[in-house]
Formats: C-alpha cells, sequence, structure tokens
C-alpha cells in the first residue's frame, strides 16, 4: 500500500510547478469510424466487443467490422454477445482473415454457416450469458476495444438504453465490456443532453463517443416468435407444463420465474397468469429477457418485480421508462457463477430444446446437419440456477429426431436439467427422486425418457447420424469454463 | 484467451461426473459479530473498509472495529472514507495497535486529536473522495475486508441506501470497496424481502450479510450546519459570491454547480435561486452531497438533475426515492481523475476554506494549532474539475488567521483555486487572467490577496506559527496519488 511501506521522509512533496493543471479536457466526440480506428491504433491480433441488445436490428457491429477491415487490420478476436442473421457480411471478413477467433454466446444465420464449415481460420467460442460476464470480468477474455451501440449518449459517454431513436432498453450484456474493455467506444445515432439518463453506463466508463448515422433499427429488437403459441400441440404442451409446475409445489407466493420468448414458452406464462390471478398467488421476480407478456404480469402486482438484462420487445422497453419496479440487470448479476446472481434466487425456468438426449444433455447450439444455429444465451445459467429447470419442446416438430442417446453438442449438462414435457408425455431426471416422488403424489403420468425416445423412433425412424469432418472449428465452454464439448466441421 | 492457444485436442471434455452440482448455495446470512470475525479469517496487517454515509450517527465502525480488537487482531488498516466525531471510541483501538495505519478523506473529533498527537503507530493518508476511489480501483489501496453499513439490504446482498429506519440515501464512497474488497459484508438493522430495490449495491458485490441491532441513527446524517446563515457578515460574502458568479459569465443556462452544505454556502444557494427565478435560467445539474434545498432547487426546475454522492439531510433522501432526475453517483463518476468524472463538467464550485495561503493553496485538513480536524472530501477534486472554484470564508471568524504565506497543510493546490470571497473583498488568483479581465468589465472590486492578508495582520496581528514536532503523522494526498505535505504531530 503506497505510503505505508516507505519511510515518508523519501517521498518527495509534488513540487508547485509539477501540479496538474486545471482546464478543459480533450472532447470524446468522434464523427469519423475509420478516422477513429486508426486514432484507437487497433492492430493485428487485438480483441473487439460489441453487444447484441439490438438484435437482429443491430448495425454497429457490420459497420465497425468493415471500417476495421478497411484499415486492413487482421486476425481480430471478435468478441461478440451474439450474432444475428443480419450480420451476414462479417462473413467476408471470416474468410479474408480479418476476423479469425469468435467469442460469443448465440449464432445463427450466415455466420455460424460459415464457421460451421470451417471459414474460421481460429475457433469459435461458444459461452453461456453467465459465463461470458465471467470470462470477461476475470480477466480471461481480455477485451482491447469494446464498442457498445447506444441508444442515447451524451458528449461525455454517459448511455442510455431508453432514450433515442432506437431505444433498446436494459443493456445487461454491454456492463462487463464497459467495465472491463482497455479502450471503450459508446457509438450512438443520439447525441442527448448532458447528463443523459437514467444511465445504464456512467461517463466514467467511456473513452470516446462516436457519432454515426444510425445503430440499426429497433424494430429488429423484435426478432423470431413472440406471440403465444396458437397451435394446439403447443398449447396441450403448455397446460401440461403448468400442471408440473404446480406438482413441483413451487407456484406459491414468492414465486420466481423465468421464460423465453417461444410460442409454447409464452403460453406457460399466459396460463400460469390465469392460475395466479385464480389463486391469488403473488410472486417475486421474473427474470431474463423481458417481454411485453411479463411487463403486463408485473402491472397485475402478479410479480414485484422484473429483472431484466435485456428487452425482447418494446413494450418491455417502454416500461422500463415508467415502472419503478422494472429492474436493470447485468450479465454477471444475471448469471455469473463467480458471484451471488439472479438465477440462484430462481424457482422454475421454462426453457426451449433444439434436442435432449437420454442424460437430458440439451444441445441448443447446433442445428439440422450439425449446423450452428443459436447457442446457450441463458439456457446453461438458469438450468443450474434454478430450482427447478423445464424443457418444452414438441416430439415431432422438424425433420430432426429430438431425442437422442447423445446430443450432437451438450450445450446445458444433462445434471441441471430436471423435466422435460412434450405433447407425449413428461420425462423426469431421474437425479430428481423428490420431483418423480412429487409427480407420484400430484397424479401425474411419467414416462422414462428411453420410452420417450423409443416412441418417437416408432413414429419417425432412427436418426440418421450427423455427418462431420474431424477438424474442430471450437468448443461449447460451461458457465465456468471448462469445455462441455468439442463443435466439429460439417461435411458440406 | 483461453482456448485460442492451444490445440483443443488436448483440452479435456469436462466429464459427466465432475459437472458442477445444482443445489442450493450457502446461506450469506450471519448474526454474531464476533463469530464472523473468525469466520472472515481477518489476521493481523490485514485492511478494514467502511464508509460513511450515515455520518455522526453511524455505529457501525466502531461496533465492528470492537469486535476486531476483542479478536485480538492487530495492525489493521483502516480504510474509512470519513471519520466523525461520534468514532472516538476507536481511539483506544489506535493505542493499543489494533489500528496502525488509516486511509481517509475526512477526520474530526477525537480521532484527528489522536493521531494529531502521535498516537498512531503508522501513518494516516489523507485523500480526496476522488482520490479514494482512484486508489481503491487501480489498487493502490487493496481492501480485504469492505464492511458495508446498509440501510437495508436482503437475504442475497442487495443494499438499498433509501429503504429501512436508518435510510442514508446515496451510497457514492461505498461502492469502489463493494467493487474491489476482496470480502464484502453487508451490515444492516433492516433485512427486506428478495430482491431489495433499488439497489444501490447488488448482490452479485456481497459476500455476506451480517444482521446487527443497529447500524446508527440517520438523525446523525445531519451534523454541522445545514442553515441558512443569519449572520450579516456571511450573508454579504454570499451576496458578493453570487455578483463573483455572475461576473464570471457562467451563470446562464446550462449551468452546473455544486455547493457544500455550511451556512454561507447554502445562502450563496439561495441568493442563486432567486437570481435564476428572475432571470428565467435552467442549470443543467447540481452535484456532490445533496441538501434539501437543492432538491427544492430540482423540483423547481431551476437545474434539470442532481448528482448525488452523498446525502447531507433528511430531505434529500426522500428525494431520491421520488425524483427520477435526483441521481445517484459513485465516488469514481464523481471525482475519480483517472476516468470522466462528473466534476470535469462543471461550471462553479462554491467551497470551504480553514485556512489560504498567498498562492491560494487551501488547508482544510488542519485547524487550531494544527490539529487534524477535516479533510479533502471532494474539494481538491471540485477544485480541479470546476471552470471556477470560488472559496467563501470571513477573515475573522476565529482565533486562526485565515490568510498566510504558506497553510500548514495543503489540502488544495492553490492553482486550482480561482476566487476568494471575504467580507474585506474579493481576490481572484493570479493565474486567472481571463477572470481579472471579467471582473473589470462587471466594475467589481478585486484586492491583492497580499493586501487582504495584510488587511488582516494590521486588524489581528501576524499569526504565531503552529507548533510542531518533527514527527510525520501522515500525508496529504492529492489525487493522483501525489504527495502534497506532510503531516506533522502538534506539540502537546
Amino acid at each position: 500500500m503506497t505510503y505505508f511501506d516507505e519511510k515518508l521522509e523519501n517521498i518527495k512533496i509534488l513540487p508547485k510547478e509539477d501540479y496538474p493543471q486545471k482546464g478543459s479536457r480533450p472532447s470524446k466526440i468522434r464523427e469519423d469510424l475509420p478516422k477513429l480506428i486508426k486514432e484507437l491504433g487497433i492492430k493485428d491480433g487485438d480483441s473487439l466487443s460489441f453487444h447484441h441488445h439490438l438484435r437482429n436490428g443491430d448495425k454497429v457491429l457490420v459497420q465497425v467490422m468493415k471500417a476495421v477491415q478497411g484499415a486492413g487490420i487482421k486476425n481480430i478476436t471478435l468478441v461478440a454477445s451474439s450474432i444475428f442473421p443480419s450480420m451476414g457480411p462479417i462473413v467476408e471478413l471470416i474468410e479474408d482473415g480479418t476476423i479469425t477467433n469468435i467469442v460469443t454466446s448465440y449464432v445463427s444465420g450466415p455466420v455460424g454457416e460459415a464457421v460451421s464449415k470451417g471459414k474460421l481460420q481460429g475457433r469459435i467460442i461458444m459461452q453461456s450469458h453467465g459465463g461470458r460476464a465471467r470470462a470477461i470480468l476475470s480477466d480471461e477474455v481480455p477485451i482491447d476495444f469494446a464498442f457498445i451501440a447506444s441508444p442515447s449518449c451524451d458528449v461525455k459517454g454517459n448511455i442510455s438504453g431508453v432514450n433515442g431513436t432506437n431505444s433498446c432498453g436494459a443493456m445487461g450484456y454491454a456492463i462487463s465490456d464497459a467495465v472491463k474493455g482497455k479502450t471503450t467506444i459508446a457509438v450512438t445515432d443520439f447525441l442527448a443532453s448532458y447528463p443523459n439518463f437514467p444511465a445504464d453506463i456512467t461517463e466514467d466508463y467511456i473513452d470516446y463517443v462516436l457519432k454515426v448515422n444510425t445503430i440499426g433499427e429497433k424494430s429488429g429488437i423484435v426478432s423470431g416468435t413472440t406471440m403465444i403459441t396458437k397451435d394446439p400441440v403447443g398449447l396441450k404442451i403448455a397446460q401440461d407444463t403448468l400442471s408440473a409446475m404446480i406438482a413441483t409445489g413451487l407456484v406459491k407466493d414468492g414465486l420466481s420465474f423465468q421464460t423465453g420468448a417461444g410460442g409454447i414458452s409464452l403460453a406457460v406464462a399466459d396460463y400460469l397468469r390465469d392460475y395466479m390471478i385464480e389463486n391469488e398467488i403473488k410472486g417475486s421476480f421474473a427474470s431474463g429477457g423481458i417481454t411485453g407478456y411479463l411487463v403486463e404480469m408485473l402491472e397485475e402486482g402478479l410479480f414485484e418485480t422484473l429483472f431484466d438484462v435485456q428487452c425482447f420487445d418494446l413494450k418491455a422497453v417502454d416500461s422500463l421508462g415508467y415502472n419503478k419496479n422494472h429492474l436493470r440487470m447485468s450479465g454477471s448479476q444475471y448469471g455469473n457463477p463467480e458471484v451471488s446472481c439472479v438465477v440462484d434466487n430462481l424457482d422454475i425456468v421454462i426453457l426451449g430444446a433444439t434436442e435432449i438426449d437420454t442424460d437430458f444433455n440439451v444441445n441448443v447450439t447446433t442445428g439440422a446437419h450439425g449446423m450452428l444455429m443459436g447457442g446457450s444465451g441463458g439456457h446453461q445459467d438458469t438450468a443450474f440456477g434454478s430450482k427447478v429447470s423445464i424443457i418444452v419442446s414438441k416430439l415431432f416438430s422438424s425433420r430432426i429426431p429430438f431425442i437422442k442417446d447423445r446430443v450432437d453438442v451438450i450445450t446445458t449438462p444433462g445434471n441441471t436439467v430436471d423435466i422435460l414435457v412434450t405433447e407425449r408425455g413428461i420425462s423426469i431426471n431421474p437425479l430428481r427422486k423428490d420431483l418423480l416422488e412429487k409427480f407420484a403424489e400430484a397424479k401425474i403420468d411419467v414416462i422414462d425418457i428411453h420410452d420417450l425416445k423409443k416412441y418417437a423412433e416408432d413414429v419417425m425412424g432412427v436418426p440418421e447420424k450427423i455427418e462431420k469432418t474431424d477438424k474442430i472449428v471450437g468448443v461449447s465452454q460451461s458457465r465456468t469454463g471448462d469445455i462441455l464439448d468439442y463443435i466439429y466441421e460439417v461435411k458440406h
């Protein structure tokens, strides 16, 4: 500790001439992206980070990376919290060696295909959202330059996700980048007056403010299905899921709950809502990516609070502006396994799956033919943290079989997956003897997952093995940093 | 970066048996302070930190340090953001070697006297508020255990300053401690239901939650004068200060302003308020420690926002609960010289002084007979960051002379102090030729500080030299980490 270990007499008093001079600080504002790339001194091999709160509407990642390519910089590690189909133009940068490694929590569209086809010279590390926060905060994944898409920002770098033309709401995944980025650049199309508030990220974390014409389209935040399913099979699964939830004994005052934005998941939320109203149950919190459905449940008093790490629709974005109990959380607060985090307080999480195996391992990373088309996001984190994790899925929904002996890629370890609800029955992880007992008490039929698999194969036939080469293109990483699985190149 | 530098084939996939097991996390709640001290394994030589948001009403620091003494632990470095008269009981711990070093931004009462009398075996480092945040965040001052007085906290460690029996409002100075403390303990007398919100510090930063009978008395937050002076001399100074402010040209739309809670400072705010209303001026922000007077100005629309690092009275505490534009800030965001901070955006700051010298150096660290009785707080930070810093003081207010050739201890370097307003005239730092010109234009008389000093000496006589020994008891540190001055033992 400075000044304790040494003889004070030996430490010179700062002479008057050396006092730091009062005066105005240099401006952080920049308006020319290529010039800024030069000024920053980005060099071959650096890591650049981006967040995905504008989701498929984001135009910052492609804009910046194209400028990096234009500057002739190679061998970049792209640390993007998620990669969406709209970011397809960076495939060219993968092919020409501008980008050689990728760290992300989700990848779909052309970039996933390109990586699966072995086009990345380096590799892809697939992390959970909580694992990403852990990796960045612990310096496992250093960030040289964090480019932070900012719906609004003032000249000093106070960033707010709720102000501006392209408000995205919560900015939870950008927090670790702002804290740990060696150089941080707020990229905005909306220069707000000082001080911009409420700030998701404050000026003390921001080095530059880059004004661009557009950071994207907020309408692109709503991607994929965000409507309650109308399909009767999906509705049956949702109804059975509610029964399963009730059987766990957790649906009572103080319930904490998370669900995604898929059609069946939202139907579960809808049935739960009716049940909570009917039975006068008041929950504690709902968490994760937040939809308008959860906002309505908050406003009806069914939950005391929402913990929002990212907004899944524009109603959620608006709600952050006026609901005091709609709380923001960082990715670390959400799911970092090295700290106490919100997922540890979850009673029930409803999750999807592309595949599940008889060990209850779930794959949401690769899809048909083993192609990268997703990733953990919060899957691993919530499955681990929750008291009960429930996978909801149709047994027959696509050409690929749903239950296997071994999933193509383990995204979420089976020992954290508790219940599977399909249209052909409910399976319970045999590790959860407590749940098996509770379901017996509740007189809910349970089917062994092997029998469910056999039933599916009797109908669909035994799945063909996905054809892959020997080349490892990346890994599925556990939230604590271990390797859960290799990801192999697909045959093409 | 993990998994990039090695051949992936060589990295073993985590076997199923080694998957982290799902299950409940250990409780953070503790109810027995002496037991907790043992459990934490605090050892000789460790550093323990505390914040001072309950000010003279705090009972956490003494409670914890007495328990440390009870455990026979010696040689503690006490990293307390401020030390108030009510913390006098720790003098005994200084005398018996429980505490051997102190890092703080303010010390008054018995502890200041004890240190000045040479009772500390080690030394005291006097920092500014911003300098403290810098020192902690940069690991210059490591914190082994951060004890965080928490007006309310839930079982997971979400701390809110606005809930609870002893709500203190903003908790800006505790943030760096929570972020950097190797082990962090929320100490609370109000266990809130999960999730406690709005959280000033979230659960991901907290390791233990200690329930105690009392963390103190919120009434103790209001210490010293927090009323507008009624003294005509003080009111004249305040009136002249407003004239000086107007002469700078900064009192216009967008004004940013900071002032303390002293009687003259509050009178300045009051005159400013009338002037702003009369001239329809809308300011940008007021910052620092926040009083009810500033809350009223906010509510009247005279400022768009308040940046609150600590609440100086209970009206400010309440306001945080309902005024959306009453913003919290951390000590780093307030004044950390290594980042972009709020003080850098300040137009005008009004500050007090115990002494000033003809180089405009200010002492607010030591008082009569050179005894420690204060400290920089935000003095250094705001003087440096603001466009214009104004010292307001009576020339004759105590037995000690106000203007000297050299202050006893340099708290704030003279090159950052711009204007001195006394009842006998206004002096301007000759470095600020721009201000001299503006005051000439505004036809405001200015008196050379040497003449002001001579005038005072003609009335009061030349001050006696303060008698000190050769022993250095500590240093006044600049916000950037240099030594501005030694602090010597007083003769006693």
